[in-house]
């Protein structure tokens, strides 16, 4: 009730704040006897990290996962996975600053009025550093279901975006370049103009493109849990997103429905699939294609007048390093809630 | 689990096919001592319901809702709420040539692969029939807070769209034309548009616009049930939806930080809004305002090749009436859940 | 929330009120092509209802279940099934006396308080004609599961008791008499001391036991979720019950583990069952028993004193028809309850 | 689902084994701006850990809890609550015997069959060691309603009980002895007994009297989540309880209507309290008190014949430090799951 657990058969309840002793969480109702690979989760980890390629911040952190429960002799019990990832790296009087002062665009105001106190610390909860614990219980997940293929990737920057249908494009990319955008000529664009923006102090937006292949008939729970129903608000819990669309999405609403049709093959696949692999909230094999628009991040490097708690206009400038685009470092955690989705369903789908 | 409960506080429990006995719901959690208008729910079901203008489908159903309990001497009890809408205008017969045939784009296939059994009849759960206890359901929640203002219109059709803010317009004027469409001029375009696509037996997909005013401050729950992540699956929810951008939506995807902070007055209210009205998944007091892209309905009346449940192509054609755009009948849908949403929140946040 | 949902992968969502239009709920998880016998619902509803044999109220109704959704050509489709049962025969006027006063050991006082309002005919929602809509979807419950047999039976009428292990019973005789009690001797008693009850104007309480046989090994989800503790909270929330009771039970509470412990056959199943069938909150394959307690009906034909809404002394005194013994109706929604916990964990338990 | 979470508004996500790196917990739900007093916390669980004085287990576990988020300056924030108390005393060698062997009326067998695999080290997730999570969660409940209060007390140990209503006890005294028994010419019988049954490597049951008051009236949630129901399930998700009554309980199945009713006084209070603070499933404002049966410990130091997992006859004996009677222990366990349902109706109540 809350808001701080995801999935229904597959269940993560998260907790932490940014510069609290650890961000962590619990994973209810992973099946047992699944060998888990902790250097995958690892890698996983490392994947959102900051301080990872010239193009992020250069906060430097070290996530390093502990596991407390739930695997024995490397492999789930199906009892609960309880796993914690200590803040190693918190100064809490860099913060200081903020303590008194709501930033404009951040969650600080809409806390203090819902909550009536906040830890003021680095965003606190609601710092995007909470997304540590989705990347672990995503990394998990995908070992549920290794058949199926997550592979997110940056498809734009600004105004620059990849100029090709996913179908044209080499996924095994995707990790080649700091921009994690599996077209390498576009990434390269992507690159130069983070670093531009990085030098004006400012940020940027983008999207995230993912496709999930080997996705198996019958996954989503009409009418009100269907398939893209909870990816899309998978998504939009996500912090700084601002929009989901899936299949034809926001160009299918041009279309008309003799275009937009997607006629069967004999053996139940389709010739097109503006449906974007799901039908009336229901997978239907074909591949599952999604976009998630992010905002740029609110924290920029200039000077920009705010209010203080009493009502009075202050000045601030962000301090330290920033973060001039999160939409790389988005990719593992789109790709983690993804996962978590279809795990969810696809223990589900067991039942019948 | 199984898909057909709305909400956490405020429930909706879902039943009912196309052509079965009756459509229904149990509403769980509606707070007591509500007076109930029950004209302006059966006003909204008639908003929703064929047959009501010349651009929608000119199947006659006459929805009429009979409610069975949970209100005593009009108002409400606190106790569950059962009503029903019988299905008056079934005719089984008319959709025997689809029993064993799957109507592209539909979820004829996907619901016999996922069920092994479906009621073929109108596309039976499928069918946005559905939507009706969306309709009482949330025609129900609207009057649980009437200071709150949930205005839906139609803001593009194909590619014709309202070229203002939605600032400039006036959404009185939304019930005065069958498009739904405030601005007038445009609502012209569109009507002749849809006329157009009906002789040509297509249909066409739009977009709504909702904006929601009066929203205290501090509904929503993150990190998982962001107050846009729960409308924006409510949304997805709903029969065609392919995409929801709240804000600045995917146009915030290619700004600059320094461009999309909202910077704040000294009330705690903002200059600009391209937040939405939701910073941190929590409502900051602004407009919140939202916009969800609808596919054209996938059934035409034109001949398409399609398969039957053997294998075997066959040739098929829409019957009788279609609806060349159902844009305008999902408005009051969007309202609906919308307000589902925004109560359930509401009232959740009396518990802190 | 609002506590009108029972179960998680198969969940009853109720409603309605004893003298509202109709009672009636939704079922949803119901696994699809699950060939319905309607006539056994039926029949289960009969064992229910008031004035079928000498020893119940008199007071006649007939329970007709309409279904309205869910089943095609005879089968569960996997969507859920919308019932309803009018309520045909609701005399109002007959609870014009209770209006404003709130009767002893009834709900009217709490239910005024929680929430203001409250439908004073006949109970409203706090009558037991509410579990109307408990054994629809218990019977339906057992036809999911056909090998399981859930067996209750009267086992005590105040003092009166069954005095032998229920293994020595014969469940086919529970039938065959109006206190539901398969030891005929003890029935017979049972009669006689109701019958002489009744003529006093007064109730009786009793137990009912339950038996369940064929369960397979491994229903249950520790830690909190224990078949026992599910098993308890669906017993409990039957209206008059006071205790609940399994395995052992309070006697076990005053054994020495060298007595009290099951030991094992080399097949897995045990020499002793004090466990009842459940060991860690987990079904072990042996019989599954447990006894519940029931209070003696409230309403009583004597006079009595009591207070109405301004807090004034008022007399009172039953009219009309009273059940003197409520514990045989009982037998078919303990049986109705235990049904949907087993399903529920039955369904679950193929997830892993 | 998988059973891990306790609760509604204020929910529990528990996790980890006996001899796993740590026991813990998140508590999503908890109003903010709660001045945590973080000694009562720890003095709680000092309560339930063994080794605390002469008739336990002789075990030393020194159960030190750490917060990890959702305090901020010793106040709660309202985001979740993440703790864990690590595991220091575990020796993993000690219950290598174990490994291939299922314990007569332990878990070992079905958590077997249930998963496929076990973490077999001192019982793993079966271990009563699991309430570590549950008493601090209910610690932190108790902090959040102060004026109602919660006293857990041994009723009985085998035969041996207390021969007066609870009214005539000073539950002050209940701490005043080591089988916290409020009379203390009982508790000394009890404690002699205990002594006893240690002696001949044996164990013995007892009952857990709660009585909680103050409590307002209202809270409680028919017709599924009766006050009761939930309190029933809630402790009979203890490890070893059987049982459950509350008000009159089984004593009240042998009782007249005309003697169970509870009669009003004019201010709404009744004039007896058999309905044990409870009416249709909603406090009556009237002190609630329930029972819990606890079957002794399956973990004997005499020696059992048992199978292992070939299905072989083998010897088994308990080795080292035994539990004679775990019931005075369960009494801070009984506390802490009273106060977490109490807390989240609580909450709940909030909403209307």
């Amino acid at each position: 009730m809350a808001g701080n657990t995801f999935g229904n058969i597959y269940r993560l309840s998260s907790f932490g704040e940014s510069h609290g002793e650890a961000i962590g969480g619990v994973i209810d109702g992973c099946p047992p006897n699944i060998e888990l690979d902790l250097n995958v989760i690892q890698k996983e980890l490392d994947r959102r990290k900051p301080g990872q390629s010239a193009i992020v911040t250069q906060r430097k952190e070290n996530d390093e996962v502990e596991f407390l429960s739930g695997i024995f002799e490397g492999k789930t019990t199906g009892t609960p996975i309880g796993f914690i990832v200590r803040n190693t790296n918190q100064k809490s009087k860099d913060y200081s600053h903020i303590a008194d002062t709501y930033r404009p665009s951040h969650a600080d105001y809409v806390y203090e009025k819902k909550y009536g106190i906040r830890d003021y610390r680095g965003g606190g909860r609601s710092s995007a550093r909470e997304t540590v614990s989705r990347v672990v219980a995503g990394a998990i997940a995908k070992q549920i279901i290794p058949d199926i293929k997550i592979n997110a990737f940056v498809s734009s920057v600004g105004d620059i975006f990849i100029d090709k249908p996913y179908q044209a494009l080499d996924f095994s990319l995707t990790e080649s370049n700091d921009v994690r955008c599996p077209d390498l000529a576009t990434a390269e664009k992507m690159e130069a103009y983070i670093k531009e923006i990085r030098k004006e102090g400012d940020t940027v937006g983008g999207t995230i493109t993912c496709v999930i292949q080997n996705v198996p008939v019958g996954l989503g729970e009409p009418v009100f849990d269907k398939l893209h129903a909870e990816l899309g608000k998978a998504m939009l819990s996500i912090n700084a997103v601002k929009g989901f669309e899936y299949g034809s999405g926001f160009c299918g609403a041009k279309m008309k429905g003799s275009e937009h049709n997607d006629l069967f093959n004999t053996d139940g696949s389709t010739k097109s699939n503006l449906s974007g692999g799901i039908q009336g909230g229901i997978s239907n094999g074909m591949d599952i294609y999604f976009r998630v628009a992010f905002k740029p991040v609110a924290t920029i490097m200039q000077e920009q007048e705010t209010i203080n708690s009493k009502g009075e206009v202050v000045k601030m400038q962000g301090k330290g390093r920033h973060d001039p685009c999160v939409v790389p470092r988005a990719v593992p955690i789109v790709e983690a809630m993804a996962a978590m989705v279809i795990v969810d369903f696809y223990l589900l789908s067991k039942v019948y």
